[in-house]
């Protein structure tokens, strides 16, 4: 998928959002457990009762790991599922992966060829071997953590370095070495919103993954304020206030309305 | 496992090798792929032949999920041969994962209480709070990257921060905080040997998980000059020169003498 795929969404869906499928085999409702594939057919309700409110799906990878070959078949089957019935929904592999150059190549080969997701989140510790692998795979993406939204992001990310620059700075600076606008976007969590505006100094153009909205407190209206560009540019995602608003046999309805709600906000700051 | 059942077994086998199952599917005997479970066959022979020679196993997890279902069910049969045949052998997971505290412990889960192993590998990026809820798990190991074997190590873990250290030391340092070292070990790369004399300076206790002999040309005497502690301390990986050393019907048998090959120098430096 490209990008201008991705802005033609976002105009016609009138949407950024991104559901995170962090579907925790102990908190989906318990009327699912019975199931053969309980994950899945959670997964499966919930794309169908909010597929018309986001322009994307992100399913974190440990939670089908978690659960061992039976979670892994699920995360396939849940990619199938979306590429199907939905190809024009952009499909994000939360990986955050990062290894050497041949192991890269078979990580690329697994989540863009095996199981034709559009991107992949990566971790950029071990420099650019790790990346430009993925590079080779036309119109899929490489998504950096630069700056994340938890509360130890500061640890490392903010470190000052003797450049002048703090490490997610020089991580996106030297990263515009290796890939372009059009295969790579920057993870910056919502809760570091008032960051977005010198990040944009630096990256005007790339999409920007931005976690941490919903149950991590981050403020849609400041992340827009700060971190929209013309096209938007933005794709936000919330996982547990969408897919865990409700766990009732009704669990799918009500994640459908909390999606809608975040979809008629983002209308609103996407029309401002 | 404890770190002094790790010392014993590096004592008693007179070994300090990790051989690393990064068992490409693309690269296995061609005699292999007619089995229901090529990549398990190949590591079991690899295993019988070689674990008389080594005091530790590291799947890759990237060669295994790049198989889908299938790969990741070859990863647990794996590990469960490992554990039930070889009960005294330290079983290290390079996942290289590094994700948020929920997900952490999903991640945990999976690795320590459903497939056994005794350590994962970690991507420090996120901090801390990706790092601690794996020590909640008693006898289970850390294993954080620090200095890694690739080229592009130096884009950032080389890098200078303002407060005079560089990333990796700021990443060893600032981690003695979290854990300790009989759950926390770091990987440093064999083609950084000399870097190893500073870093002994940091953390002279703490195990160090040493890839890049072999295939990536790291020394093992340049290893085991700058990096051996009084308890050795070292855990020294080779992946390709032992797996594949032959793609006959007698891969097995060469790998194993390959891994001899390796075990008797290393018995040498010990006893040096």
């Amino acid at each position: 998928m490209n990008s201008k795929q991705i802005s033609e969404q976002i105009r016609c869906k009138q949407s950024f959002l991104c559901i995170g499928l962090d579907s925790d085999i102990n908190k989906i409702p318990n009327h699912l457990l019975n199931e053969k594939y309980p994950v899945f057919e959670f997964n499966k309700q919930i794309i169908d009762a909010t597929a018309e409110y986001c322009i994307a799906y992100k399913p974190n990878t440990a939670f089908y790991e978690a659960c061992g070959e039976i979670g892994f078949e699920q995360l396939v089957m849940t990619a199938d599922y979306i590429k199907n019935k939905y190809p024009e929904i952009f499909l994000i592999a939360d990986a955050k992966r990062g290894d050497i150059d041949n192991t890269s190549k078979m990580y690329a080969q697994a989540f863009f060829e095996k199981m034709k997701f559009d991107a992949l989140t990566l971790s950029p510790y071990m420099g650019r071997d790790t990346v430009k692998p993925y590079f080779e795979f036309p119109n899929k993406w490489v998504i950096l953590l630069a700056l994340t939204s938890n509360d130890s992001a500061s640890d490392f990310q903010t470190i000052k370095l003797e450049n002048g620059k703090v490490l997610y700075e020089e991580v996106i600076t030297q990263s515009l070495q290796w890939g372009n606008a059009n295969n790579t976007m920057y993870v910056v969590g919502a809760t570091k919103a008032e960051m977005l505006k010198g990040i944009r100094e630096i990256i005007p153009n790339h999409f920007l993954l931005i976690p941490g909205i919903g149950a991590q407190g981050g403020s849609l209206a400041d992340v827009a304020k700060y971190g929209m560009n013309n096209l938007c540019g933005l794709i936000v995602n919330s996982s547990r206030a969408i897919i865990f608003a409700d766990s009732s046999n009704n669990f799918a309805k009500e994640a459908g309305k909390k999606a809608k709600e975040i979809q008629q906000k983002m209308a609103q700051l996407i029309n401002n």
